[in-house]
């Protein structure tokens, strides 16, 4: 089955403090999803590009069963990001954001996108993503979204009102916590879940993902890489592995969303291993699934 | 078989966000530790106290399983802790210590001690570590250590003559670093397993612990917990909680160690939940095997 993803085409550059930088290299939550999701499941993107988008980017999305209908061009500029990590790599900092196209993006879903089975909403304003549900012509089998800390504290209303429509959510804890008023995840966890979603996802960085539903909590761990190029789009990546994987098997059992959270996890790890989503345009599915195997043997007892 | 620690006997005064204080309460690394190993195997404990340490905390130490022969008094007072927990509570500050009788503690093993086929040597001076060995009549199954920064800082020579001497080191995530000079956790553990030690746990507080052997690596998260009361003692009672499941099984084989390491975090989950030894007091071990089997189903995929 088919993933319906609406986001950001964007180019960042990256800053990092011991393998040096990135400039203007392919970016943005729609596209770390897309492509994430491409190796288990057929994707339909909904972004907007500038003019001065390189046609070698396209043909590479393209090349990745990707549907770029919904890839609008729009006069101007892509979107830019400029982005520092610390020492630390959970923390960066945003040093440039040049909105540009994305500034006025209204996604308009193609006829043949509406009746998608799988929609992610990444991270956009949560008023454009209720208008994309909106649209649909027949009931998604899951819907899922992120946010930020943006959206939180300056659209909480229409975030609110998203939350309703959406089976899952995919956030960091920072976000789970602003988001809830509590600092501790597990109480955060169940306010959440009271405003809608029936899973919630948290993102924890190198530390794994916890998984909350009202019956269940599982917990998974992050690869231990023993060098992270650029976390940038992990956790974009990791929602579309996930996802790509339930489109696949059309089976939202928890124990295949646990599956499905643990290859999420897998293409995460993967994607830090370079900037951008260099590590994707070489991974193979053989590949990930050779991960897979290992992350059973790092967690099995 | 039988475990012997070494280490402290203390009183703490623990201040926290959210849930009050406690004053002069039961603490120190032994104690913890000792306690823990108790649900699983017989406990050899060496340590100090001071004149004014009250026979109905060494009843209850005498009450699980310790043998007290090694816990000898000193003229003046016990050992005394003070400590202030953030908000964050991976994060406290020491607002007070007096060493008092644990200022010239040098252990001295009792006879029936020096056979014992499980040591742990808790957090004192690397040397004392160090002459609690020599003092061994028969090579010990598995010797396992603790340290602190303070040690690896100020007595750095002595902690790696200690570690050649050591099958298993538990710490925690900053000193690992520090230990190692390395801000990547497997790199850390890599060169810390260069050092001597076969094995190394790493504590990360709510995120649970990686362990580290030449040819594995394995990720065991924290129980997700609603409340965590007071995080002092949850290292050592992890510790006592693994080598008492060892101890018990007598099989060091890696999936026995897994294991063990489950029911450390287990045991350290209870610790927790209050002040001081205080849940260990009314806790059994029906408790800690249900609360390991939600541990299985915490992490299966």
């Amino acid at each position: 089955m088919s993933i319906l993803v609406v986001g950001s085409v964007a180019f960042d550059t990256i800053e990092t403090p011991h393998h040096g930088r990135a400039d203007e290299v392919l970016g943005g939550s729609a596209s770390y999803f897309a492509v994430a999701a491409s190796y288990f499941a057929p994707v339909k993107l909904v972004a907007v590009i500038g003019e001065d988008f390189p046609a070698k980017e396209k043909d590479f999305l393209a090349s990745r069963n990707i549907d770029l209908e919904g890839l609008s061009v729009s006069k101007g500029k892509t979107f830019r990001w400029t982005g520092r990590y610390h020492e630390d790599m959970n923390i960066r900092d945003t040093l440039d954001l040049q909105l540009n196209v994305f500034s006025t993006f209204s996604p308009v879903l193609p006829q043949s996108y509406r009746n998608s089975p799988f929609v992610f909403l990444a991270n956009i304003n949560p008023g454009l993503q209720d208008g994309v549900l909106d649209q649909m012509t027949t009931t998604p089998r899951l819907i899922a979204c992120d946010t930020i800390t943006h959206w939180i504290e300056g659209a909480r209303k229409e975030l609110e009102a998203l939350l309703k429509r959406v089976e899952m959510m995919v956030i960091n804890d920072e976000e789970a916590r602003m988001l809830s008023g509590e600092t501790n995840v597990v109480r955060a966890a169940r306010k959440i879940l009271g405003m809608g979603p029936k899973t919630l996802l948290v993102k924890r960085g190198e530390y794994g993902v916890l998984s909350f539903s009202p019956n269940s909590v599982f917990a998974v761990p992050a690869y231990p890489l023993e060098e992270v190029f650029d976390p940038t789009g992990a956790g974009d990546s990791f929602a579309g592995g996930m996802m790509g994987y339930l489109a696949a098997s059309g089976d939202l059992s928890e124990a295949n969303v646990r599956k499905g959270i643990v290859y999420g996890s897998v293409v995460a790890s993967f994607v830090v291993e370079d900037f951008s989503l260099n590590r994707l345009r070489t991974l193979t599915r053989d590949d990930i699934d050779r991960r897979y195997r290992q992350f059973v043997s790092l967690t099995e007892f």
